[in-house]
């Protein structure tokens, strides 16, 4: 069962990645050019090239699940929000779909479902995200979207919740992230559900099940 | 049978509300401010106030049909093409399903089904057309997509072509696209159907059927 990292570069991508080696899981990091390889290499994680503003199809070979965990963020432009976030969701899970993998693991973001409650200037990003999310969920793909709250680089408490009433904050580590990304990558039982995930006082298996 | 127009203030969506008013075919003009009215008014157009990034619901009382001609093309920012062009087609999508309306028409963009064949420049506005059409698509709802090519300001010559070998060029008049659209209107017919829209040599009823 390997899993292909879309976005595997990123903060959240690299720590995920490198836990998921650490557990023995399979994984396969796509990287947009050689130049990302080595940090890879160095720690025997498997990389295949693939541009999600271009052609990224064949990294797809070989991989029984995928996890999009690309995209930038509400403060990088709306050009690439456009790009990434949205038109790059879209065409993978299209061709998720079409080679049969048998889960779709996405990386959204808290709130996503409600666009216009946010603050004006997050809208246009929580806009594609909307977008993305309702396009997965209607491409006949199992999935699971995980839907994490203001991001932070604390270290892993591996301690979790999943209402904002729970967690008495909005915050959560991109560490938990990845550490919650990993769990549910490990539990293929897991489809068609959504997550929010705060930091917390809960162990993951608690919350994703 | 009334159709709601989204994106009645536009220059197409003015065209099509004065061609529609003198064909005696029902339209309500949805506009963003009482201050939009009074061009509207003088034509004996019906109005009603929405905000397509805010409430619009109510606007769908009494209407059959919508026609969405909202939006900015290429050139407005891409923080307005997530919240008009994409967010607000698939929330006006959603409404028009819930309601049960007969079909939605949408204006939709030439090549908006290939966006990595676009500039590069102009990429992330077809990436959200590519995405509200691909909404529309899967919404259960009976649709119309029109695929203008670049617009230009010249008066309508009624004269149409829907392939660019046909056309010998890319271009067609937002009279023309006006005229078509309403065309489309008054074939409730012709449902599901996706047509590229350009100037060229023959009438509309041989391409639109």
């Amino acid at each position: 069962m390997t899993t292909l990292v879309i976005g595997a570069n990123g903060q959240i991508g690299k720590q995920f990645c490198e836990l998921a080696q650490q557990a023995g899981t399979p994984v396969k990091a796509m990287i947009r050019s050689e130049e990302q390889a080595p940090w890879f290499k160095e720690r025997g994680i498997n990389t295949v090239i693939g541009d999600l503003e271009g052609d990224f199809e064949h990294a797809f070979e070989g991989c029984d699940q995928v996890v999009f965990t690309a995209g930038s963020g509400p403060h990088t432009g709306p050009d690439k929000t456009l790009m990434i976030d949205l038109f790059g969701a879209i065409r993978t899970a299209d061709v998720a779909k079409k080679k049969g993998l048998s889960r779709y693991i996405m990386i959204s973001a808290m709130r996503s479902e409600a666009p216009l409650e946010a603050p004006e200037k997050m809208r246009p990003y929580m806009a594609a995200k909307f977008a993305a999310d309702v396009h997965l969920r209607n491409s006949g793909l199992s999935y699971v979207i995980l839907k994490p709250g203001r991001l932070t680089d604390e270290a892993a408490s591996q301690q979790f919740a999943n209402s904002f009433d729970e967690a008495g904050d909005n915050q959560i580590s991109r560490a938990n992230v990845a550490y919650a990304l990993l769990h549910t990558v490990k539990t293929p039982s897991v489809i068609n559900q959504e997550y929010l995930l705060l930091d917390g006082q809960r162990p993951i298996g608690d919350i994703i099940q």
